[in-house]
């Protein structure tokens, strides 16, 4: 691993974390080194891997935090007859290793090598050399980690559910697969690079062993969005640009105003995070002609621009006269913020193929995520986009909905709101 | 696209290449810039994403070229009914397209906007603004496309079967999942951005329609093996240092010796790749104490050096006295080319994550690919390892064989002297 900062003298994981092999009682363990990972990252800089953000703050990471190129998802369901004590140490267990994690260290102190060789390594070392790649690890809860499907409130949390959280309606073209979506928690591993992001969660999920375990997961290799200005607009896998209308970090205005939740509760300074996974019909797509495909999306192809005129920033003109007109139904017009009273997402999509079919047709897609303060903002996109031209395209497999707690004290951990 | 060298004219793709909806009729077509990608690589340097592999030469690029970080690997079947010339004709519509993309350009002239607006544009798109990123793009071909599995010689080619073409034998502990081996035709699509390298592989799909399609495929996201000095050696997804002692292509007689095929068949100058889907049981390794774990490898797990002593690129001792001793079932003994009449493989791996299983494990290991003048070196290692002491914690669930031709001449395409 890296040079990092001199690691402050704390306990390890709760007793449970690793499988009952770390040797320390202590049940609830103090976090640190929030401060110190700002100077860290600062001090590090921006060379190519050494990349750090910190894990404490107002925010969870990952959300406004540039996107960097690779990811590694998540969600979780917590262990048939798990309690509330263990739903309090799996976050603070999490929250530790990734404090850790997320500054190019092991889960641990001992790691994967420096414990005892007696006992199986806390770490399991695969990113021993790598730097720390820009990971953040950023965690949500689901609905049913408040109230469980037939209404049981496992965790003593259910007063504490966020009013708008609520699995997402039906929308018209979903096509929704058994077990590609919902869960009582998630985890978003993002990083520069790829093993970086599935050693997160492969230690992450392992340290929730007889906790919690995965429900369903997936891998993204190319960003399809940006959030920051500094940041080029990536292409999706319809060969389109995406997410040049998106809203950018350095708009701070935008991002309070339409990312952050701004209330009295413990969601304060969280978030709503939807996850969406569109499978792309790509070889109907590839077969469509240039200006269809233009049309449909409402941009040209290479450059990105609003078929209204101008360069890929120009504001597309719903009303210009002429051969320009952005079509009734393109993507791009019943996606914009004027079509839907002004709501605007900070989406946060990959690229992903999952090998293939039986038809030895690529299983392709756009792994959509964004944040929003409120669920409707998606919710009322979603349905405008019913009549988009783009459905012919696209089929939604999986959906996901959770709420994203603020970020933690440097003494505290994600999700400590909930159970105060 | 990135700046390369100037496209030197030439007909685009045979008439079939795309759907039948490019504008040439030239059913043979010249290919040629071989010498012309030497020097733009060269130009070029090797700024991040800048790196350019020539296509053409006296050997496929792609199997000593140092080891990208990506992988992308296709296995296709020829369709049925195809005929000779289809053979023919997708090869030579692969080699002009792969001869373009490795340099950073669309499938075609036209590209992906270039063409006409009333057609589907030849390339997909969604690497139009990236650069070339060390694509390599390596074509091999199954034991069945010479002689199908009733026996027919549906391209006429039954009498230019490689003696040593044949399925691998079955090893001790296979547990191949039927629709996860074999193949007709392979691509290796390497390159240091994942969506280059799938990329490429979508659009040879799309050029291959109603000629081949997808059997199976994997993307990998790390890789396992060194190819050169240059490269530090990587970490496996049990965490350990893997390839220390691989073949590095400075060591170029030992190359010679054991990767290119030498004869005067149409196979000289290639090679042969075997291919080998590799589960790991990362569950069972991660609660197995250091101890164990080192013993099983036979080396150290930080610092990779063999329990015999010294650090990571130290000889192996086996005869070494007392505790340091390797032990009799080490993975590192018995692979070793001292126990295997010297064999040795030029190996390619990398680690691979598909998503979870329904116990929310990760169903994750190593897609290992090695290349070898002969199937016999690969063959005498596994029966060897069949009692190593890894086996308790993988699962081989796929397994191919190609035989890999030698690179085309800039005037020629990939295979072409399979037809003479």
């Amino acid at each position: 691993m890296v040079d990092a900062e001199q690691e402050p003298t704390r306990p390890g994981l709760s007793r449970r974390g690793l499988l009952g092999l770390v040797g320390t009682g202590a049940a609830g363990i103090a976090l640190g080194g929030g401060a110190a990972t700002a100077v860290t990252a600062a001090a590090m800089g921006a060379a190519a891997g050494r990349e750090v953000y910190p894990f404490f703050g107002a925010h969870q990471s990952g959300i406004t935090t540039p996107v960097q190129d690779r990811l590694h998802f998540a969600a979780y369901d917590m262990a048939a007859g798990s309690s509330r004590d263990d739903l309090i140490s799996l976050l603070e267990d999490w929250s530790y290793a990734a404090s850790r994690m997320t500054r190019g260290l092991p889960v641990s102190e001992s790691g994967a090598v420096d414990g005892s060789p007696l006992a199986p390594p806390d770490d399991t070392g695969e990113a021993l050399d790598l730097p720390p790649s820009g990971l953040t690890i950023t965690f949500g809860f689901g609905p049913t980690l408040f109230v469980a499907e037939d209404g049981a409130d496992r965790f003593g949390i259910a007063t504490k559910k966020p009013r708008l959280l609520a699995k997402l309606p039906r929308f018209a073209g979903d096509a929704l697969q058994p077990g590609a979506g919902d869960g009582d928690l998630c985890i978003q591993a993002c990083a520069d690079d790829p093993q970086v992001a599935v050693h997160a969660i492969r230690n992450l999920s392992r340290i929730a062993f007889g906790r919690a375990s995965i429900r369903w997961s997936q891998l993204g290799f190319g960003r399809t969005s940006s959030t920051s200005t500094s940041q080029v607009t990536a292409r999706n896998l319809f060969g389109f640009k995406d997410g040049t209308a998106n809203l950018k970090s350095e708009d701070s205005a935008a991002i309070e105003q339409n990312v952050w939740v701004d209330d009295s509760s413990w969601l304060s300074g969280g978030s709503y995070l939807v996850v969406r996974s569109i499978r792309m019909i790509i070889e109907a797509w590839d077969h469509t002609r240039l200006e269809e495909q233009e049309r449909v999306i409402g941009r040209t192809k290479g450059e990105g621009a609003p078929l209204s005129g101008g360069t890929e920033f120009s504001p597309l003109d719903f009303d210009a006269p002429g051969a320009a007109l952005i079509d009734a139904d393109a993507h791009v017009r019943l996606a914009h913020a004027s079509n839907n009273a002004g709501a605007r997402l900070l989406r946060r999509g990959y690229n992903f193929v999952n090998g293939n079919d039986e038809l030895g047709r690529l299983d392709a897609g756009l792994f959509f995520m964004s944040y929003q303060r409120s669920p409707a903002q998606f919710i009322g996109v979603q349905r405008s986009l019913a009549r988009d031209a783009l459905n012919e395209y696209i089929k939604h497999v999986g959906s996901a909905i959770f709420a994203v707690p603020p970020g933690a004290a440097s003494t505290s951990f994600v999700g400590a709101g909930l159970f105060r």
